[in-house]
């Protein structure tokens, strides 16, 4: 065997720097070659546990195994129903996005929203009444991860709303969401005015039904494969979801078409569903939901299951930690804003849609969708090094969602709870922006990233939960 | 005034090298700033045409005029209808792509195609019989361009056959292009098996009449808006059209669902428009078609506007010197083979659909489509640099069609002959490969360029079409 010594005399020397580039730059200036390590000190204060997490070991097989079932996960649209029928959601019960919280410390938008789909229910005599019967805990709130769906911004679902119900068959998973409203004044934003009130009535008289007749009738839709193909088609899955929305309805248009429904309700129908970008959003979360449901409760596994904000609160969930939440106060997003709003105007991080970053899209994925930086501010490169950097806070590269501009690489996907406070990477989320003032409505797209703090708490209790060494 | 001189002494010096890498290579061993220029010398024996063309003080002029009249080119689908309408084509009268060839010089899939449309109208007595009377010069064969309209590869058209039509307000011009067949054994690459005759029968029986439904009923479709879409969606609008043909098809499918048909036929055509990544090809063509045709005819531009191939020759038309062809012997692409298919199948290059990259798609556009390497061969960094080496040899950048992954910068539009001679810089266009044997079909798809004889050719004519000076 070559003494492993031996390349010290027989190659030419190389330094390796990391930290403040001065004195790479004086080395190179004068033709040196150097090696920068990109070293960073790890987030304060886990330096012990992250040296109990990292010297577990079941972590590397607990975390390839997590990262194995989340690619593994199969994503099937195969219906559309009621949230009663569905998730047999309890009249007075409420869904919202995130991790758990009350109407107390609810966000502006989450309170709106929550007063619309009161009203919708027709549990209150008008907003005052509305708002006055939840602070007074008449109702129940629950987050839709604990019913095993998602929603996007605020999240609220209510029973008489319809979800899309996706299946998982390699790990006998379901999950569901609601169904997109499109832009602008719409109640997962906060808006709870009468023209929301009475589309989010269309939509649970004529919608739905159209497009549970549309899906009955052409048979389930591989919503993975789509995700797989938009990919290559410019979107990202999470605020670009171009593509996505018309491989979908090229699916769907056929059967809607064709449903018994009114002529002038078909019409309406397939206008909504077709004028709609993010129409595909609410079939891409729920893809990754099931993806992420098969990676939970794997003893050891540091890999991230959940990220989901209420508004108030970012929260994570950890697979080897189970359903336990890790939460710290929602950052707010940096970005482009709709007319005249501006940064005053936006409510902190919002929404389960971070769910698609947790499966290895959204902002994983900016690489894919270059265009995106128009809608949620950056640039081309910013989008390209996003991508980039988040392989070094991730388990494994996804098979099937792949990024051509980067030789097919597959995406970075399986967010390491280690890696992340090893590093001090940050996820990377591109978001919607809810106005912060309850029935505003969207005010603008950005980028932000989940607070620190979850990452340390997590690591916190999965170093409690490594076994001793007898 | 500062002495232009003056920065002589007062900055470091660079060296600037061009040719050959190893004297560059070796400063930059030292530290030592390089400035590569990249020079090269012009296409043997174009110098002395070349300084005349270059020199012409009408050509800075001219050729913005022509790119600004190329980028101002609407592109609107306005009907859909046989070619005996729209064109007036005669009985016995057929076209195909490229310059003008008679049956002697006609390649195995031009003769091909030209024996199933001999059969599809119904003038010969079986293939034998359709390959005597073209032989023996019983029909008229001219070129689509002729007659202002562009087919895809060997782009037979005959009476029975449909049109899409487009339209260009700004410049008052009209287009057309023939519908898609589809992939594999189809007219265009050469076959015309019965079940390729059969199709085409359909295709004007019923495919035909419903689009021109769906177009009467619906309106007016911007083709031009869809071309700047599909290149922020990973389309570069020659062998990649899968957001072009999801985009169109949103626009079509609900007049074609409501056209007056029965519902087999209307299915059929629903199925067969839906299932075509190419759908889009045949609209995208015709939208260049009228960019260049726009550009046409402008005295002391040298802007190509049009790159066509007939299977035997490629032959170019350059605006300063009208409706003349300069042809040289087609190349064979060098690409990706379908089954057993290899290169000894491949036919030289064929088609019409170079008018993609005349009007700044397609290779010029293939930074914006990296998955495009799947198809056509080459990597992704191959892609990215096609469309930057094409900003060499054209006049202009796109305002409409962008990139995004090169920071939205305009696709490279206007080919400059005069750029193309000085710099040997040939037009990368990307294409489909078609059998040698006449009825075999398509073999694969490639990478491909113009012969340099074309570009010589035009110089020189463009040289003696300068003025003297008095």
């Amino acid at each position: 065997m070559t003494d492993p010594l031996h390349g010290l005399l027989t190659t030419d020397p190389v330094v390796a720097t990391s930290g403040v580039a001065l004195f790479a730059d004086a080395l190179r200036d004068q033709a040196v070659p150097v090696a920068d390590a990109g070293w960073r000190p790890p987030l304060p204060g886990t330096e012990a546990a992250l040296a109990r997490v990292m010297g577990d070991p079941r972590r590397t097989e607990a975390n390839a195994t997590a990262v194995a079932r989340m690619t593994a996960a199969e994503a099937v649209l195969v219906d559309v129903a009621p949230a009663a029928d569905v998730v047999g959601l309890e009249r007075g019960t409420f869904l919202h996005a995130g991790p758990p919280v009350d109407w107390e410390r609810a966000s502006g938008p989450m309170r709106g929203a929550l007063i619309g789909a009161v009203l919708l229910e027709g549990l209150a005599d008008g907003p005052e009444d509305a708002e006055r019967r939840l602070a007074a805990g008449d109702f129940t709130l629950e987050p839709c991860h604990h019913r095993g769906g998602v929603g996007p911004m605020a999240g609220v679902v209510s029973p008489s709303m319809w979800l899309y119900v996706l299946r998982d068959d390699v790990h006998g998973n379901t999950s569901w969401c609601s169904l997109n409203e499109g832009l602008g004044k719409v109640l997962r934003y906060g808006a709870y005015g009468p023209e929301v009130i009475d589309r989010l009535r269309w939509m649970s008289g004529v919608l739905g039904p159209v497009l549970q007749q549309a899906v009955r009738s052409t048979g389930p839709v591989d919503i993975r494969a789509i995700v797989a193909q938009m990919l290559q088609m410019g979107d990202e899955g999470h605020n670009r979801n171009r593509a996505g929305s018309l491989m979908l309805l090229r699916e769907l248009l056929p059967g809607m078409i064709t449903a018994h429904a009114s002529s002038a309700d078909v019409a309406e129908a397939v206008r909504f569903a077709g004028a709609n970008e993010h129409f595909f959003l609410n079939l891409g979360m729920p893809a990754c939901k099931l993806a992420t449901l098969a990676a939970e409760g794997i003893p050891g596994s540091t890999v991230v299951t959940t990220m989901a904000r209420n508004g108030t609160d970012f929260g994570i969930r950890v697979s080897g930690t189970g359903e336990r939440w890790f939460t710290g106060p929602a950052n707010t997003p940096d970005g482009l804003f709709l007319g005249d709003f501006g940064p005053d105007d936006a409510n902190p991080d919002i929404g389960d849609s971070a769910i698609t970053e947790t499966g290895g899209i959204g902002g994983f994925a900016m690489a894919a969708a270059p265009a995106i930086v128009r809608f949620v501010g950056g640039d081309v490169p910013f989008a390209l090094a996003a991508t980039k950097r988040m392989y070094e806070v991730t388990v494994g590269e996804h098979p099937a969602y792949q990024v051509p501009v980067l030789g097919f690489r597959g995406t970075p996907v399986g967010i390491d709870t280690a890696l992340v406070c090893r590093t001090g990477e940050l996820p990377q989320i591109n978001t919607g922006m809810a106005g912060r003032v309850a029935g505003t409505g969207q005010v603008g797209a950005g980028l932000v990233t989940p607070p620190a703090e979850c990452f340390t708490a997590a690591v916190e209790a999965l170093a409690a939960a490594v076994p001793s060494r007898s």
